[in-house]
């Protein structure tokens, strides 16, 4: 991953206010809520805690601080993902099955890590490898604050009563500046990242693309035009679905995206501060890929791809919902993953996986950026994912 | 089910006791251990907390003290367990996704349901039909701590680290007293309950059977017994197996009974002290109908049958685990359930599910008795099981 | 196995008959008929041809016909069945995707091994061990003719245009010759096989049992008495279902008996004569034992033990469909295997299964006894199976 | 799909020559071989002569020929594939218990709709619209042919004794001429089919990309190759593997490409003509894009993507394997699929797919191009697949 040049002091800083955050983030959880695993994607909230501290054990005092001793030899093995070079891993299905460190034994595990990695951050001298390493980190634990507050939402809102995590807290009101095309005329381009700020490997090389003419939308797609999709016989139509996305509705008999509950002749959907009326000026959120796919057929448009959303993304406003495209994550021409388990990171998800451009509403503030790759297996709709719409000039 | 007489006094008392002994159960636990499922044949210990509390206000409150409003509308949708009449419930295998209500929130159900029982119970005439129930609702209650203790095993019992619930608290350090065989030459004998004293419908009616002459051991399997079965093969041999248990050894690829792990040369078990070394005198404890059968087989002799058993157990020594017969669970003779949601008790299950007789280390004091019949099906290990030989004479 | 002593002719004249039954019993299929495995319980016909052939050369030939030599090596891995000590079996889900050997391939087995039997049963003496083996084999192969028809009604009944096996066969076209009530005061009697005559091993010993007072029907239920059931809100109303019987209508959406297809406002069922009008007088067909237990519950009645029925049996007509029972299939006191991988012929299957008595339009003439035990699992329908009620008294 | 002007005489005789050839590839088939379906993927041989003969008179006799009558009502339903779009379709995964119609009255179907067909293509005039959906059912009928012979070989690989389909007929006897390394320096390139020739719907519209410069493999991998990656623990090491990939390995227990048996010391693979020792130098053939991309990371190379691949494809040879890209299989700019049922034909596919370029030694005589795209989900071994690596520059 590239970076530039940080001072210690703003090391210490940046460290303290993102790690603060995901405790601020659980702030609201009972202890309860941070057990349960209801689905294999998503994880508990215990379990991110204890992960993101890992990784700045294992990746930062282990390598960098001599003589460290880890805080607990099995929590290595409790809190990996998936890196698979560092040993043994607990199935990521049986996470919600572990009561064990208790909430309060990880979090006591934070404060340790915490406190260890700021006595060594101001003493030690800060080579470049070490200041690029802690910068994983914390990019890293932003991802997961993400993936916490949208996990936390799986799990409330599958709980019989739809508790309120926070009263006004809400990802889904959102609504569009303007909502007009925007036309481009193609020709070769630069994506990617260039060298400076921090940057995952994923976004690189920087390299050239040849885009055909196009038009993109400057707003995104409204709760309330979904809802005409809906009723449009939408969900049951199979020739406006991938094949792959009509077995998908088939199975799981999805008609409507993820939270949302048909009550009487109107719609409601859970958001973190309980159940409440769908705006259907807001922005539509938690669809999946298929999803995406189905509404822009039934419009007669498509997807972006990530390039020309990439070509695009000064001319509009973004940054609420993450964007599905209709390209495949795959690395850019001389991607090279980093040596050893960090290496583990984002190559080995290239497959079967679509890329989301942009941020949310749940992204941590100033985590992404115009070349940000996210990605996400086509099913998914617990992320806060939106649509935008393009078509060919 | 049959009832005696009772006092007001001694319903307080009796109540009073089994209520307090579910919560006395539950204090070596922490808040995360209540929540989760970790298979679908446990509960977590906050559902049977809520469960034994719910039969109360559903069977005894609802019913009989008129003008009592329910603590809260839907936790008889979530503390409901097998009774289709009552409404909706949740899914079984849902039940360790649900953080809400809390711990605490269920601790203040329970506490609000005991004192209006107990207003209730001081303050009207206890009609026979109400002794009755309570009566059902306290054996009831007394079943649950059975499966509270092996589902906390469980649950303790299949995290990484094997902490312990309680020191020196353990299931299975029981020893035979004698291992003799005790022989009957049959014939016509009484078995099911009489009318004195608290029995469950299936225990009724007492009938007739015919019994051919047999022969029955005075002492249970031990493990030092049970580890030459496995040394010997016992596992990979198909031809002392049940068809169907030769398919579920297979599938899950068991190798011994649960909580056993070979440590180097060596077997452990998991206990709810912790881990510990295996006393080859002890009771073998923890396998299934399917281990039980083929463990018979191979010493060539079999399984009593719950009429022999009963036939038997005044001659020797029993308590201390749960024994598996080779009876099916099936109605006596002139069986009726009773009317009502209460009716679904039995009756239901009795189907592809073995009797087992006596009781265990982790029985109530005083539930079980000599006509009692449990009932498991064949796979199930995780209860206190063991095995008592008989053959035919 | 008991058995009589029977002359080389009788041998050579009973073991043709059934041999060539099989062969005509398959004399409606096309080839491709011969092939598929629709469900996991159904067999190939061109399996049923080759196993039966297997059993004669593996138990009659290679141990009693001295220097017999098997016709392919490979046979006995191809059509082995359960016999787990006859070294490995292909799996049986695997069953339908075996082309080869081809079905002329496996008449020519059939073919051989029926004149090396013809050849060695004419010059060999026939011994008492020989003669019982026999027996087995061709009773052995007359259960699998009973499989074979409801395997080959299961294969074609699933068809989408409903092919008929031959015209004007039918398994389903039986009535009652009576509908009464017979009463029986019960008390000691005696059930099982006795010493004369072919019987299986489960059938023994014969023994004393005590039974309670009942009443059993004389006749079995009729499709219109079951219509009503239907008609009533059978398969909604959870209170009739023992509670596996309930997650299997609900699992499957079971809404009638196997071959039964709602068309306009009747029903119709597949037959092998194709697809015809339910005949409400018919005696009902296809149902599982849950089935049975729920209509008996609506009924308030229940189903028979099968000590009832074979203490009843030759006061009313039976033969035309399996009847279920609610006994489990249990061994009887003094029940021994036999020796050898035939021993793995009855006793390993017992557990988990319910009883049926009688016999069926699709068993095999002469094949069935008052004293014979058929046995499935709970959930079955594709078998013959019937009701027949009773009750206490 | 883009089609140029054809003849009359070219078209009978084009049509006949790929309708006899999909009679000829079935000759050395038994009956029996036509049925089963061993895995989801798989087609039986029966439902490749039925679909392809249903496509003639979908797609040409109903639309264009008045009058025309369905052979039979019920086979629109019975062989349909993926077209949601003309009625309800048979179950993908029971095609294989599909006894009836018979092989026979397939080949009826069959030869009736060729008679019309030829009747029919002789008397009318030729529509340029008729003449393009005649044109894309002999290229799909092709398409069935490069099908069958895999799942052929999938069928009478699986039978456990390994039967021939034909003496000498063998998919996996190629080698290469040359190995070396061929450079180009990028830049942009044009992709995609013109205007003149055959071409489906996804190589449209020709468009414009960049290239960053790369050098690719002359030659494809060979098996001994592919033996060195196994014997150096490549199905063992997870930091090779795509995530999805590693749960592949695991799951399924693989550990060398399909159709491979390690055999004593060394390895022998199924062909069409039976078992046979494994030629090092052969091409390597049947292995999954999981196993492409582990074993590039182990050679430290890559794959190459589509474009690559197309804009270097007239410098090596090619034809032998479908060559697995690392380009997932998405819309080209400007994609429209076509009007109707014949739309479902490639667009609904496009997620989650990979490309795959050439040809391969089972693709039909001139069915392939530098521009055709083939596609397969990662996990697919049974295709001709092969490995060529290209790198960075």
């Amino acid at each position: 991953m590239k970076t530039k040049t940080i001072t210690r002091e703003r090391v210490l800083e940046q460290l303290k206010q993102v790690r603060n955050r995901t405790v601020e983030l659980c702030q609201p959880l009972q202890t309860e809520d941070y057990i349960p695993q209801p689905a294999p994607f998503v994880s508990p909230a215990k379990w991110h805690l204890g992960h993101t501290t890992w990784f700045f054990e294992e990746f930062v005092l282990i390598p960098f601080f001599e003589g460290y001793k880890r805080y607990h030899e099995d929590f290595s093995f409790l809190f990996n993902s998936y890196y698979n070079l560092k040993g043994d891993r607990i199935l990521r299905v049986n996470r919600g099955n572990m009561t064990r460190p208790t909430v309060k034994e990880v979090y006591d595990y934070r404060a340790y890590v915490d406190q260890v990695l700021q006595y060594f951050l101001e003493e030690m001298e800060i080579s470049g490898k070490l200041e690029e390493t802690i910068e994983i980190g914390w990019n890293h634990e932003q991802q997961h604050q993400e993936l916490l507050l949208t996990d936390v939402k799986y799990i409330l809102g599958h709980q019989p009563l739809f508790p309120s995590y926070k009263e006004n807290f809400t990802l889904v009101d959102t609504k569009n500046a303007s909502s007009d095309w925007l036309e481009y005329e193609g020709g070769i381009t630069s994506v990617g990242a260039g060298s400076e700020g921090f940057s995952y490997d994923n976004e690189h090389e920087r390299h050239s693309v040849f885009l055909a003419p196009y038009a993109i939308q400057s707003g995104l797609v409204t709760n309330g035009e979904y809802i005409e999709f809906i009723e449009a016989g939408g969900y049951e139509n199979p020739l406006l679905w991938l094949d792959e996305g009509w077995a998908w509705v088939n199975e799981h008999q999805v008609k409507s995206p993820l939270y949302w509950h048909r009550v009487d002749d109107g719609w409601k959907y859970y958001t973190l501060s309980g159940l409440k009326d769908i705006d259907v000026e807001n922005q539509l959120c938690h669809i999946s890929h298929y999803e995406a796919m189905a509404f822009a057929e039934w419009k007669g448009l498509r997807l972006p791809t990530e390039f020309e959303w990439e070509n695009s993304a000064r001319d509009f406003e973004w940054g609420t919902r993450w964007e599905w495209t209709n390209s495949a994550y795959l690395p850019y021409p001389g991607f090279r993953k980093p040596e050893g388990a960090v290496g583990e990171y984002n190559g080995k998800f290239m497959v079967n996986q679509m890329v989301l451009r942009g941020a949310s509403t749940a992204t941590s503030p100033g985590h992404s950026r115009i070349t940000y790759r996210n990605f996400f297996q086509s099913k998914h709709q617990w992320q806060c994912t939106g649509i935008r719409l393009a078509k060919n000039l």
